[in-house]
């Protein structure tokens, strides 16, 4: 697959070693998170609002209630920044300095569109829960006309886009390798727990495979 | 403890009963958490940039190298946003539209100041050590002079500030109580994995507690 353009507000510059344009590396992070962290400015204010999110090719789609704010600003075509942040780990170094965390990250910058096409807005909400939980959208009552009504959808081009990337254990100063300091890695995986069934389920029903051997 | 005046920007309109003010709400989201999104604009344009963090009442701490843009933009003093996302579980509903994510969150919105006093600056390094994790600080070799230099320390006081809180099972329509669908709650919890060693380990060094015993 091909790369994203860099452009000089995407590229990477403290330890660029770290970045990373390839679509491959920005489409498996994408797709293994499922929160994003969007911001957008009001009055010159920036905010910065966890959301979930589903994609598609080169683009992204976010979704919302049409009351919400944020929604509603960023129908007006203002520029909109996505950030996706996946932790992996602790990196404890010998030195307080050295410590450091293994995550990978992708930001996207650019201005999204609403979504008003019925077939495409379909699909973004389909891609939404699959993105959540892949399997799901088969099994659930869908979108009816007045719940596509009351979401709205954006969709923002995978255009101006970079990821950033710490993996590794610590990296720490030569004289400081001697200490009598334990140095690693703490992995910190999310690791789904026993599924806690909704107090009005009806009875007889099975956890579906979806949720019984969800990963991520 | 008392809440957090609440402001024209910080009240949660969409889903009010969801926004918490009180200071050991928000205390204990950001104590559980140590990613931060960070938002800031530069040119028009807003960034999202995932960093770590360290709290001390009401004053969470920034830092990040001397050198980085980001860093560099907010000691100027400018708007910014700070936005702590925890995620608990995913909310399987019987309808696409009823899927949510339960989470806690809280966004801090204000002005940084640099911290430059360096009793102050070194106090904020030992927060983000131990906010990272507790018990490390007092094991590894502190900031020198020159590691202080390179460290550009922020001040953010916690004055603007809202939690929003989603618990509990899914909310589904009346109608949809009756389908035959598996609903309920997947609890996603951050669990730590067996801590790995890193390669130049002094031989003999143990595993030590605040590492073998870490939660969040």
């Amino acid at each position: 697959m091909s790369d994203f353009t860099v452009t000089e507000r995407t590229q990477v510059k403290r330890l660029p070693k770290r970045g990373a344009y390839d679509r491959e590396t920005v489409y498996k992070i994408l797709d293994e998170a499922f929160v994003c962290h969007v911001g957008f400015v009001v009055d010159g204010q920036p905010y910065v609002i966890p959301t979930n999110f589903g994609r598609a090719g080169d683009t992204l789609y976010l979704h919302g209630s049409a009351a919400s704010r944020m929604l509603r600003t960023l129908s007006e075509g203002v520029p909109v920044c996505v950030t996706v942040t996946l932790v992996d780990g602790l990196v404890l170094a010998r030195s307080a300095f050295h410590h450091s965390v293994n995550y990978r990250s992708v930001v996207v910058l650019g201005t999204a569109r609403l979504v008003d096409d019925s077939t495409e807005k379909l699909e973004a909400l389909r891609l939404f829960t699959e993105h959540i939980m892949k399997g799901r959208w088969d099994e659930i009552r869908r979108p009816n006309q007045q719940e596509m009504k009351a979401t709205t959808v954006l969709a923002l081009p995978l255009e101006e886009v970079s990821a950033k990337i710490r993996t590794g254990g610590p990296n720490d100063d030569e004289e400081d390798y001697s200490l009598p300091v334990w140095a690693g890695v703490l992995p910190l995986p999310v690791t789904p727990g026993a599924p806690i069934a909704d107090a009005r389920l009806r009875s007889g029903t099975p956890v579906p495979e979806h949720v019984a051997k969800y990963s991520r």
